[in-house]
């Protein structure tokens, strides 16, 4: 693969249907594109494979239009199903060897390093980005190991050529000191997810991300 | 596809590593294989993705020199990636259409019939046996609909040209109506996970279902 352009990553909304304050997930992601979302991670840890699927034909048939990537967590069954573009992987998913053996060339692969061995092994293997998870505490995932902070970041960037997407604990007010050390992308999911106004959110994290590149 | 074999659905173990006593799955799977079973399948509804994957990889490894087929519930990202010869698809799993799009065409589809319309849904639909699940009440399964009975079964039997498998509330006492009433195949889940002696009870209920043809 040629290599995924990091344009793509810039704003990466990851969905939380619990962190919508009500509202439908196909409205607050919505108002996100036309803020300026550049790509949209489904990611339902409690879904059964029948609705999973139905959110991801949803987010597939809203997403296209916009020429907006869709990445499914976990799931390469439901990404294969819903031709979305990319899939994650976490430290508990399907190892990336087997979902490369898998998937259908074009689909890009994204992967959590939450350790440095993580980061050393990447190098090796069959993937198209790294989420750097968590850089900073949150409480969106309680799962999550160690946060990397600005300088974890910075190493990172040192070591590997890949793409790098930051997540965890990111907002306004620290997405550019992030970009500055080293993302490529920043990836939200309360500071979109739970907005006011999603659409305004999105407009503001984007100019804070181009700007400080 | 030619039509699946009915042959190697008469003895079908569904694994539940909660019913197993303690033992680990592997021995139980192992021992129930010696004894006659034709067809294993892996249900493990509450795994993640890279504990579910360990299991599938284990029991193929387990199956394939004696060439029982390993059939994955629910998770055809998982059939693919250990090359499983078979997926079990439940009412809340993905859609057949969409898994027979997705999977390679050598691997089989299973369907679990629940309702009057899903048996007559699944004459136009890319299935290649109906679970008639469940045949008896049964403590395994909570989610599952009203039991078919022998005569629901009698009546799928006389609507449906595929191969059928009966699940739920199946043991020794019961096998060979079960049999008669039109299974072309016999699924169990404690009658031997939960056997003291899992050899000794696959050989018992495979006796009985040659017997009843």
């Amino acid at each position: 693969m040629p290599g995924l352009s990091p344009e793509i990553l810039r704003l990466y909304l990851v969905t939380d249907q619990a962190l919508t304050r009500g509202r439908p997930l196909a409205d607050v992601v919505a108002a996100a594109v036309h803020g300026g979302v550049t790509c949209v991670q489904l990611r339902e840890k409690h879904s059964d494979t029948r609705d999973f699927m139905a959110q991801a034909v949803m987010l597939k048939a809203l997403l296209a239009p916009h020429g907006v990537p869709l990445v499914i967590n976990d799931r390469i069954d439901i990404a294969m199903a819903c031709v979305a573009e990319g899939v994650h992987l976490g430290q508990s998913d399907m190892r990336v060897q087997d979902a490369r053996r898998v998937l259908p060339p074009g689909v890009f692969i994204g992967w959590s390093v939450e350790t440095g061995e993580d980061v050393a092994q990447s190098a090796g293997l069959p993937v198209d980005y790294l989420g750097v998870s968590p850089v900073f505490a949150t409480p969106t995932k309680t799962d999550t190991k160690t946060p990397w902070g600005l300088e974890g970041l910075r190493q990172i960037r040192a070591a590997s050529a890949l793409p790098l997407v930051a997540i965890g604990g990111i907002h306004a007010g620290n997405a550019q000191d992030v970009v500055r050390a080293g993302a490529d992308g920043l990836a939200v999911v309360s500071a979109l997810c739970s907005a006011d106004r999603p659409e305004v959110a999105a407009r503001d994290l984007k100019r804070l991300i181009l700007e400080a590149r």
